[in-house]
């Protein structure tokens, strides 16, 4: 079993009330990567510049991710520079340098193609449709994306989204998306698309998914301290998909768990910045605040009358 | 058993995207009072002018809710204009006469300091305060509060708060209330004060309840349309309460299911104007949503592995 990701490899700068850090390792498909294969084998695809440090590469490499998929070129690795005011729950970008993503185009391995689970974390949906074309016989395929491309290539994403399995999306993408202020209603409008499940996600308010015969409501686990939210949503993604790899079955039940483990792996994200809240993080972690979830929402069926 | 309320008796005037509607009845004390009854004995105290239509005071009475402590009095009854903005979720108050409701003292008839429960909806802290000097038998005494109270009237507030068993606040005054924006941290902090419990309302994101003991993420029903938010509080501590005194015990877990029965109930309140959703809701409907809401958040404690 492996899952496949096509995502940003980036060297972050962010400040949040907590602290500040500089130029640390990010990006999307670092986050979903590092989370992933704490449960399952990982194909990486992104594009890197010569600047990126070795040691990343490093330590992704130990953690058993394929980088065959990582290219490094000539150049500078994409930056991102942000602030998050948690007061007024705003993210704001300070910088984006694009610098060698720009001119990313998804290039897959040898046996890549066979993974059977692919994530397409938020990149250009013309570039995620180049890579569905490419990994035809997958068993799952899942797609991320954000107001940018809704906005701006709302076609392309049309497109692609009628071609995946699984929509994961933040409330606000949903909805802008959709057109419709109703979260409920505007995921269901989505699933007429093609996508069989949409996953919403809704910060520290947990996630909901909605298909044509499930309707589940996930908790997020209490974290009393968030240093930095960067990566929360697709590390969520990471934990959900290696999960689900993992298990080897698509139930509704299964889908379930794979969303609750992915909550409880965010949960670490955030504690830290960077991914170092996943370094060394292990399953018994995990399993330990699934428990946890759990019993914070838990109620019983029988009235105590 | 029997709950008693404190609260405003209100003709309120509300636009949404979904229709507007003119002087019907609302109010706090009308919302919970409305709501409780389904399940027990309801109390009321609150103050309506002359102009209060009758038919309003009969349909309270004919739900068994005990209208002596309606204090009726020359003057205009309190009245509230409103309106919803849901895309940018807005809540704009375009005008409040307090009219009779200025000089409110409550007044508690023959019998209503052997209540069980006393809930004083959002009032001025120091009527609150009055009342629970004269119910000092009650098992349980629950508050809840506002914004312009948290910042007008802080030290009053502390003292009421200090004496009550359960507070429940909406986020953003619990977070304004301990001045700390994580919401975990300022409802643990608000326990310090005395009381035992704190639930936390979150709207379509349902609650969480914080105790030093206990923690439950309480889901919110999902509803499709919301027509007019108005009462959706007042009327989940109303089914939350009711539940409870009918109940008749004070357990984590009756808490728990006593929390889902408040967003059942709440859940019809919001899918109507006014009272309407709750005029002829029984315990089966309840019953039913409560048993959704159950499979809405249930995952196996099991790994499917």
């Amino acid at each position: 079993m492996s899952v496949m990701v096509v995502g940003s490899v980036a060297l972050d700068s962010v400040e949040t009330p907590l602290g500040r850090a500089t130029e640390i390792l990010g990006g999307s498909a670092v986050y979903f990567a590092t989370a992933a294969s704490i449960y399952t084998k990982v194909n990486l695809v992104g594009i890197a510049g010569t600047d990126f440090p070795a040691e990343h590469i490093q330590f992704l490499a130990e953690r058993g991710v394929d980088i065959r998929g990582l290219e490094v070129v000539e150049g500078e690795t994409f930056r991102w520079v942000g602030r998050y005011d948690f007061e007024r729950n705003i993210t704001q970008t300070l910088d984006t340098r694009l610098n060698v993503f720009a001119d990313f185009h998804p290039k897959l391995p040898a046996g890549y193609e066979s993974s059977d689970i692919i994530f397409l974390a938020n990149i250009d949906p013309d570039l995620q449709y180049e890579v569905l074309n490419q990994v035809s016989g997958a068993k799952l395929r899942v797609v991320d994306t954000m107001n940018f491309w809704i906005r701006g290539k709302g076609e392309s994403l049309n497109r692609t989204i009628s071609s995946v399995d699984i929509v994961i999306m933040d409330e606000s993408e949903v909805r802008l998306f959709a057109q419709n202020q109703n979260v409920i209603a505007a995921a269901r409008s989505i699933l007429t698309l093609g996508p069989r499940v949409v996953v919403v996600k809704r910060g520290e308010y947990g996630s909901i998914m909605v298909s044509d015969t499930d309707y589940f409501i996930a908790p997020a686990y209490p974290v009393l301290q968030v240093k930095d939210p960067t990566g929360a949503g697709d590390s969520f993604a990471g934990g959900l998909l290696g999960y689900l790899d993992q298990t080897k079955e698509l139930t509704p039940n299964a889908l379930r768990q794979a969303i609750v483990h992915g909550a409880a792996v965010a949960s670490f994200t955030v504690a830290e910045f960077s991914i170092d809240g996943l370094r060394s993080l292990g399953r018994e972690d995990i399993a330990q605040r699934y428990q946890e979830l759990k019993e914070f929402t838990h109620f019983d069926d029988k009235e105590s009358t």
